[in-house]
């Protein structure tokens, strides 16, 4: 598994799922290419999938958002028989390294997010249409939606059966969802989460798992009736025309590196580090939303969000022994700010709030990476409003305190905007101002009144903006000695302290996702009941069980 | 490490704790011997702790709520100088088995969080009087105090160093109490645990870490003056004289089997099964607490607290194979009730309100436990009020339903009273059956029109009580089919499982530390960056780092 994955795809290419618009109802048909596989080794029978599979999801539900605002109601269907979906391929599981099972889960597990989030972000609420199988990753799928349906015939059911059958957790959200979201009894969640054929007809609604079972012969009438329905009752304002989310522009470097219009991305493989540079505008801001749209894919802050996007993804997928992700911005910060002004200004306008909500979903994504996060405030930086979240989305940051010798750039500023204060909640709901300061809460009062005012390296820190600035004599050497020292330490180690201090404060199901089921998941994952030769998911399919060590941990 | 680990001491037997009452101030010195280790091949030097140091610990904090209830403030302070406590010790943690690290843990921290919450619970306020050198479980053992003191010296300070040097994390609820406690702020945090040689003076004020920082040649001085002043300030009413925490009736037999007084445990190694008893009241109910107190250690429910509690633990370290703890209880469950009801009645009084909130830890303590729990409700139970709990903190339960040819016991009911409505609160402050119903929240209220009724069968299952109820026909079968399947799977499966679908709802500090903190952890101890032959863990100690795989999961 050492070709690149590319997290970038379109309609044109998908090979397993497709999509039927029909005005505000947009029918979503998972139908998976069995030979289509992201490697080689398996095959994505009954509409499992791997992590190819996943992309075009992902993209899918990111386009249905931009270039399809019209759609108030996405129905998830399966385009097979007798299945809605499988879960995720268990030969790609078996075959695949930690670190590659790890980020795939965790990738699907924002997709899961994201589709789950869009009817409070954008009004498009996603119904479940099962029919057929639907088990694991498959009933993973569905409840992420926001409204479940399963016809109720012989074959019909949802099921959990990871644990009895390949002795791993339902990792994508499910045993998450299950409790906190369906709020399945405990002793029938045990059940559910024990046995292999799932459950199904009304004793599936009484249990909570899903909300609506439908008589088979009246199943796709129903659907329609319902997603109808919804789509009238929606509150999402109508929106005639989308805009294209065009192809990104980059080109891939042998070393791991990527350049794209405002984003670079500077791999060093042997120091285990790479540099993400953010860019400051390369266009005057739009005079309003109209002329924003008329730009489309090409508006800074849009562009922008998604070379970032999918620069973290290579980084987390293909860079793999790169422990350690620099963040450094150069441009103009007034100019960032008022890129950003026009949306905060607009932000009941449709394009202006999915801008918005996507960059909500990119920093979470910085906050969920597990690489060391450090951000360089240097000269001539940008750090103004949306890009000042990066600071706090960083373990640690550094910046230039007054002027250094031979450097004419323009001073190093951290610029403080209405966004930082609401506008990009973390996956823990808080804003990452009130997470840094969870034990000073007036700080963050404190700090609105400086809003707007580009501070300098001694006030950013005395605000506790920044952890540490230093001056021309100290910088190199702080920096480089830091660099050095956190790149030694052990991967394990930092994954799991970053993996503890990032969400300090209130827990929701999407940081029990990430920080409970997918530890415990991670744990399993290194078990040989789960991975060795004898364990379940090498077993699978042949007949015998895993063999297991019986002892408790 | 295959003798019997006895959880029972008592202040004759202290090898590494002694304690000085003086009035309301108790002033608790942590004292290793160096040579008294639980087990051979290492030497708890510089305070370090193995499991043996921890049980004394549980047992001074046991004891100071019933033995010492005169006592309101405890200091915790070292016997040596020149160092506070050094944490746990590595050699023991190098050699011992991934399961006993795992439950030397979980008991650690059962145990801090047990006096944490001591003054909340008991007005029992602990300080922690550090000097010398205070790192990792040294620290951690600070941070669960509800007031930290650091004296000002060259060589004190507080620190986490397990990332940099042993490439785990401070499992102890380290990196929780500093986000979610002492609301460290997260640059700061990073930075604090990431450097071998933490921080002192006034810095660890004012990054949070500590409360007060106090001049070396005045520290014993302000400590007695801290400590009177809480004492003078406590709201806790004076009580002269405690009961004595005399020892427990027991009797080990060979194949792990355990007979308490009020408590059996049988062990089946062949099925990994044990099978727990608790027996009704072999006693009146006293006339007033006066009477109870006279008791003593001898009180019904207390008595049955402390072997509960006993064989749990007996369980957990002794018997790790065994993955499915069947819980039982036979007895009159209005005699139950009626020795609940003084407790209830009399909450305010201090021995009451210690049993009750000791059941409350004991509780906690069977959530906690990973093995898989199931309670079998037979005829001639007493599964009422605080017995009753046991139903909901089981992952599956099973109720005898009508009458079984030729058992003439009397008819199985459960029987629910005031204390299963908030008096034992799981770890997420819920109570089971808020957490139970949490999809139902009206359920619960119905529940409370239900109070003191013994419900059979039908009406339990009927109210979601329990999970089945079987009749004469199927019991047998239905039973042994449950408990054989579920020891057929994969223990590592179950203990994921379980650990995400116990604590449903809002999260607090006790199930991030479980949940998020102690999975992570896990994960980290079965990764060789720790634990394999060139890990951190190994290589402690021999001047070489650990050899690391960079890559990232």
């Amino acid at each position: 598994m050492s070709k690149i994955i590319d997290f970038q795809t379109d309609p044109s290419k998908y090979r397993h799922w497709r999509v039927e618009y029909d005005g505000p109802v947009a029918n979503l048909y998972m139908d998976v290419d069995e030979n289509g596989g992201l490697f080689d080794g398996y095959q994505l029978k009954l509409n499992s999938y791997d992590l190819g599979v996943d992309i075009e999801l992902a993209d899918v539900v990111q386009r249905m958002r931009f270039e399809h605002p019209e759609v108030k109601v996405v129905v998830m269907r399966s385009g097979k028989d007798n299945v809605f979906c499988a879960g995720a391929n268990i030969r790609m599981l078996g075959g695949a390294a930690h670190a590659h099972k790890v980020n795939f889960c965790k990738f699907t597990n924002e997709t899961r997010n994201t589709y789950e989030a869009a009817e409070e972000d954008s009004g498009q609420k996603y119904i479940a249409a099962v029919k057929g199988a639907c088990a694991g990753g498959g009933y993973e799928l569905a409840l992420a939606c926001n409204y479940i349906m399963l016809t109720n015939d012989s074959s019909s059911s949802v099921a959990l059966p990871e644990v009895p059958l390949l002795a791993v957790l339902p990792g994508t959200g499910g045993l998450t969802r299950v409790t906190d979201k369906r709020k399945v009894r405990r002793d029938r969640a045990d059940v559910f989460c024990s046995i292999e054929e799932g459950v199904k007809g009304q004793r599936a609604v009484d249990w909570r798992l899903v909300d609506e079972v439908v008589p088979n012969s009246k199943f796709d009438e129903v659907v329609a009736e319902r997603a109808k329905e919804f789509a009238a009752n929606s509150s999402k304002a109508d929106v005639e025309k989308g805009i294209e989310l065009t192809p990104l522009t980059r080109s891939f470097a042998d070393d791991g590196s990527v350049s794209y219009s405002l984003v670079e991305v500077a791999v060093d493989r042997n120091a285990n580090t790479a540099t993400i540079t953010l860019k400051g505008p390369d266009q005057d801001v739009p005079a309003d939303m109209d002329a924003a749209q008329a730009l489309g894919a090409d508006l800074y802050l849009l562009r922008l969000a998604r070379e970032l996007d999918d620069a973290i993804l290579h980084l987390r997928l293909n860079e793999r022994k790169v422990g350690l992700v620099v963040f450094q911005t150069q441009g103009d910060p007034e100019a960032v700010l008022a890129h950003e002004k026009l949306l905060l200004d607009n932000a009941d306008h449709w394009l202006a709030n999915e801008i918005l909500k996507y960059w909500k979903r990119v920093l979470k994504r910085v906050d969920m990476t597990s690489r060391s996060l450090v951000a360089l405030v240097e000269h001539g930086s940008c750090y103004a409003g949306v890009l000042a979240e990066l600071l706090w989305a960083v373990d640690r940051s550094f910046m230039m305190l007054d002027e250094f010798d031979g450097d004419n750039r323009h001073m190093a500023t951290v610029t403080l905007s209405d966004s930082n204060f609401g506008t990009f909640p973390m996956s823990n709901d808080l804003s990452r101002l009130e997470t840094r300061f969870l034990g000073e809460p007036q700080q963050v009062e404190k700090l609105k009144s400086s809003i707007g005012e580009p501070l300098e390296a001694e006030d950013a820190e005395e605000l506790g903006l920044v952890t540490y600035a230093y001056d021309d004599i100290d910088w190199e050497d702080e920096v480089r000695i830091f660099l050095e020292e956190r790149a030694s330490f052990s991967p394990d180690a930092m994954t799991g302290m970053e993996a503890n201090l990032r969400f300090a404060g209130p827990e929701t199901m999407e940081t029990r996702i990430f920080g409970r089921l997918t530890a415990w998941q991670n744990w399993i994952f290194n078990r040989p009941n789960a991975v060795g030769a004898n364990g379940a998911l090498q077993r699978y399919g042949t007949g015998q069980r895993g063999e297991y060590d019986m002892e408790r941990v």
